[in-house]
């Protein structure tokens, strides 16, 4: 099979175990292109893609707009703050406005959950989900399985153990879902009130202890603490995370075994991750970011076949 | 006639219908690029295009940004929210050193009517006014009244209705001279309050009554409420004016014959305009956002000619 | 010698007279081909610069641009208001991200002093330093001296007064270590409040009365006065520094010669320089503009090569 099962990439939900291996051998191939001294294919020439960013994101959105540069698309940038959304707007609208100047694709981040999928049923061109609130972050979770693969050779029979802020995490659910499609074992672990409610429901342990979910896994992928995306006070408070839960390098002396650390960025230093580990030879943030461009890529060119 | 008699594209007023027709066979012919595959021509490949937006814009920044980089052109974006204009230079200054970075054409949007008449009369580069204030915003009429001769056949004899707040529109002008130039008769219709004083010297029918206004017009061009636009409290209130002035299907269901509708975007639904109205098939609102695209590059295009 | 002695031009300060000479040389070629119809080379075709502002700039960062553009460059701007430093990412966290995704040089503003130089020693791309707080900008001292060179023949020997706010300039550091190193002599002319306090150490005349600067020099490069950069009530005001430094037409003609007028800009015009001067035949204000994108590619495409 040489094609998606979608159109869109509008979570890992939706997509089959065979739509992100595909991503990934196509991803390998890009991986090598932005790694020779000329990055550039001429594989997106004639496509039109619109980022069109209703939340502020730096990486992402670079991400994705190198991608598409080095695709040789044409890009269009759009985001809210200079936006017909504040002139009251619906989304539909914006979107479809968009699409009437004849885009091809549309990568979108939106604050409400499921913004992407009703604008599916209701346009034409191909969406790329970059986002949705704290639902689903699609082509975080393909980069972060990437990169495990590139790491220990392959996701199935990992065991990848989610830590820190679950409940305001964009990647988390999708990270979730696409590990258990490839077959690897997962576990979240935080503070009680950083777990959304319903995480019982979706077949991964649950585990209190950083301690204990360090000593279990094979990869660690600590998460960002979303001090902007929550609206009421924190608990714990920052000092109290770093302290039960904030990753150290004793911590990981203290395994009788070696594990792979990741983190999704921005990184906040001394809170959810030490110095000492974020810039170890665990750690393989920095290949995540790399390995960002080369899937979002292959996202995007595979799309575009589906077209 | 193979060229335009100006330099600029300031406003209607200062243009002839030959020029309006020539832009218009122009854009014929754009029109069929941008719904090729293949969206681009090199024709402005060696033309850098300088958008100075000294006040917030989506669709038109946008339209304009497709529209040179279909026609090639180099592209550099400048908005004043990250200017030198807050650091208390004058127009002339920060356009000047915009041109001496060799920088050929310059569009333009300012809040004050005038502001690019007064740069041609300082600068080399060619300028479109993409709209000064509540004054005249050309392109938006030219792909008004090309959506109106690409649904009815032409727009000579045709008689429209501009609806609602003519008074803080930057459509409205423009459209006005447009459409007599071109031939249509054109009435206004509005409370009182939302029509400038001088509308009467215009040469153009006044309406109070919306209904009577749908009844008399071939087609009907909705204005946006400007909310935005307004220094004092409005009057009437939106729901007032919603209750009075706002078209819905039943109004248009009520006429013995079909009108077209048009709204320059962004749509204020249940305000000006009801949804089953926006979305109907009387509707070409989306066709005017694509025809802005082939508009824009016909304006671009040619002026370069006169260069 | 055809390459420059630094992988980074972080300031005036740590290159060599010979350095600045190639640049110089290179830009007069550029200069050539920016005044050319077809204004491209393709010269930085396989290379990625991020344009990272930490700081509100307009002439700087578009004059980059341009550079680039014209170059074949491909480019992704990306500037504080809409980024992770928000989030409490550190500076190295955040270029060595963008750096992840392959990009190749990196132009940055920031407002410490010596952030560039560290970003140096921790990433592996070129750096420009297109502003460092008040320290050091780099490409605006090559820019100014260029413009000297081009006007006059040469900058050895010459006289150059920098006149007005010292303290508070992001230019005058860099300009004095570049025409100390071409050999000119340099005298700074302004109120002791705007002085530094280090100014004696660096070789340069100090003169408090602007009459007797301008008699002196063959070039005077008018400062703008810094209002946003100051974080205490200005002394003189505004009105008290326009009446004994503020330089008008009148001033020159009593002059028994002509000298060259420069401006970094923008100009407060009436404040630190009068139009009657600023707009006259004295003021070499706009090729200073002009020759700053030739210079700029001349810095990019030396440092590309030293890659």
């Amino acid at each position: 099979m040489s094609q998606l099962s979608t159109k869109h990439l509008l979570g890992i939900k939706d997509i089959t175990a065979d739509d992100i291996n595909l991503i990934f051998e196509t991803a390998d191939n890009f991986k090598e292109v932005i790694n020779r001294p000329i990055k550039k294919v001429p594989s997106l020439r004639d496509i039109t893609i619109a980022n069109i960013f209703f939340e502020n994101s730096t990486r992402t959105k670079l991400s994705f707009e190198l991608a598409e540069k080095r695709l040789s698309a044409d890009v269009v940038n759009f985001s809210s703050s200079n936006s017909s959304v504040k002139k009251g707007e619906t989304l539909v609208d914006t979107v479809n406005n968009i699409l009437s100047m004849k885009v091809d694709m549309v990568v979108m981040r939106h604050s409400s959950p499921g913004a992407p999928h009703f604008l599916s049923r209701n346009i034409k061109a191909n969406i790329v989900n970059a986002g949705d609130g704290t639902h689903e972050h699609p082509t975080q979770a393909l980069l972060d399985a990437f990169s495990i693969r590139e790491k220990l050779g392959d996701v199935a029979g990992k065991k990848v153990a989610i830590i820190g802020d679950i409940l305001h995490s964009r990647v988390a659910l999708s990270n979730i879902f696409c590990l258990q499609k490839l077959g690897a074992e997962v576990m979240v672990c935080g503070p009680t009130t950083l777990l959304p409610k319903y995480i019982g429901s979706l077949g991964v342990k649950v585990e209190h202890d950083v301690n204990k979910a360090l000593q279990w896994c094979d990869v660690a992928n600590i998460l960002r603490i979303q001090l902007e995306r929550q609206q009421i006070k924190y608990f714990p408070s920052l000092r109290e995370y770093a302290l039960y839960f904030g990753v150290n390098k004793k911590m990981l002396d203290n395994l009788d075994k070696e594990i792979v650390i990741m983190h999704p960025g921005p990184i906040n230093r001394g809170v959810e991750l030490n110095s000492d580990v974020a810039d170890s030879e665990h750690s393989i943030i920095l290949n995540q970011v790399e390995n960002g461009v080369a899937v979002r890529m292959a996202v995007l060119y595979l799309l575009a076949g589906v077209r």
